[in-house]
């Protein structure tokens, strides 16, 4: 894979993706001292990046083999992605998401119309509930993560930001299978002074372990209110991809995640899930290893319910106020 | 009062206020039947579409005026917009608000170096408080809303709008003192397919009752959640403006605005303050008597502190819920 991949999918998303604002705040530039962007992609089409991908996977595929039907597995986002994407194509979907995946989620995949089948997380079936099931619909499998087209059409949010913020110094991404890690990555390619910077749960640090031990590794199923991210090991395209190109990965705990989704509600005014807010977590607990200048992060969805987003920041709000008040907001 | 000022406020705000993204989704849109584009003032510097003005008011006075200081009083928006812009001049600002501004607003003022002055808001004794400290002090007042350079910056939201979306058919903005529509109706001149409406609550209906009128009345002191816009009486110079080219003003009862400030929660995850959904709870209310085609609605400010939100939201989200779903999210 190389980034013509991804500028490949950036045309095949022209007047399909939104081309989601990139939101700054003066406020918490001057008090960070550098300008950070935060590009907003829970305000993309279906509520997170995952449409990129998805969609992407699906124009590929032949027209016959597409008409067939696609099925794939997620916590929520790329479900509701591939749901989405069916949708659009006019072909059938199945989707395999967790018994427990949000009801924002879940609704809205019932709303497109796609089959939905559910998995016991603690089990760890799901790949094989996938394959069991695309069998016997032959249908094709779009993954989450490991897929070449998959990559490329999450590299185009990075694509974005670096048309419009030429000189950025990092992007920071969340980090789940890999896949927007490693299409971030590849947008890269050529931006000899930006970084790239995976950001994971510390409870779901399966990528971080596995470029500490040169190879991907397995990690028991984690426990993170980060439900996009809760991976057991890296999927291998990425991990593949991530090894060569990463600058590395920064691991976060919940409480610092939580934070992050209330700082987006405080200083931008966005509302973030967990995994949305994990890389501005990053930023935070990974500043004084950032390079100079700009910093971009990738707010990658917003699916979440009230009371769930209510209860974290209930939490996490009062522990924000002993912060250093903002100078402007 | 023309568009023309309208223009010299853009060219004035060129570089120092945030071009705001307008939002959109793809879910609310094919729901309502048409493009619904929200006009994110709340990731404005200093949280509101008021800094527009006030820095337009403060660049526009001469240089050995302004030196001498300024004086302003709102419910809050418009007194953190003064003291941000006098920080930027570097010139003194005394700012006279309620008791019971709210604290997001009140830290940020205090941050910014500006004298707070606090009044009873229901002895009324605002004006004459002002005018007492702009004696004292030899500083120039800075009205709200009733003031040329103020108003022909906050239409600079609308211009904005204007050239995003040319071919909006209505343009729904919030009614305090009236500026903001004003401003925003002067912007529309020339676009004659366009009609602009004011949105007020049913407890703050000053203006729709003024325009009934066919002159300013006054209503008691009203009690609103939207407090940016608890006015009595429409200021003289933004009524003069209105009653001449507003297409109606639409009143919201205050459940309604809670529901819009969770519909923007929901679908477009984006935080607003009370004062900053009315707009498009006028959508809702309003949305039969629309005319046809592109509607903007100006999300003017999102500084609301968490505990108010959060309240407002548990008991507008479940209201929200018995609407139809989300095709799309």
């Amino acid at each position: 894979m190389t980034v013509h991949h991804v500028l490949r999918a950036v045309e095949n998303l022209r007047g399909v993706a939104v081309r989601t604002p990139m939101i700054s705040s003066a406020a918490v530039n001057e008090r960070l001292g550098r300008a950070v962007w935060v590009k907003a992609e829970n305000q993309q089409l279906t509520g997170s990046f995952k449409m990129r991908g998805a969609y992407s996977a699906l124009a590929a595929l032949n027209p016959g083999k597409r008409s067939r039907g696609v099925i794939g597995a997620s916590s929520g986002n790329h479900a509701l992605a591939l749901a989405w994407a069916a949708h659009l194509f006019d072909v059938p979907a199945i989707v395999v998401v967790p018994e427990d995946v949000p009801d924002v989620k879940r609704e809205t995949i019932d709303g497109l119309g796609a089959r939905v089948v559910t998995y016991d997380r603690r089990t760890g079936r799901r790949d094989a509930l996938v394959h069991q099931y695309a069998y016997r619909h032959d249908v094709t499998i779009v993954p989450s993560a490991d897929d070449t087209w998959v990559i490329a059409g999450a590299g185009t949010v990075a694509w974005e930001m670096i048309q419009e913020v030429p000189d950025l110094a990092a992007i920071l991404v969340p980090v789940g299978g890999g896949g927007l890690a490693a299409g971030t990555a590849l947008a890269a390619t050529g931006q000899t002074e930006l970084k790239v910077f995976g950001v994971e749960p510390v409870a779901a640090d399966d990528t971080h372990r596995s470029l500490q031990a040169g190879q991907r590794v397995s990690i028991p199923q984690p426990v993170t209110i980060a439900d996009g991210l809760g991976h057991v090991e890296p999927a291998a395209i990425p991990f593949d991809i991530n090894s060569r190109l990463l600058a590395g990965v920064v691991t976060v705990p919940e409480e610092a995640i939580a934070e992050a989704m209330a700082y987006l509600w405080r200083h931008y005014r966005l509302a973030a899930e967990p995994s949305g807010a994990v890389a501005l977590a990053g930023l935070f607990h990974a500043f004084d290893r950032l390079p100079d200048g700009p910093v971009g992060v990738v707010l990658s969805g917003g699916n979440v319910d009230w009371n769930s987003y209510r209860h974290l920041l209930d939490t996490a709000m009062p522990r924000l106020e002993t912060h250093a008040p903002a100078v402007l907001h």
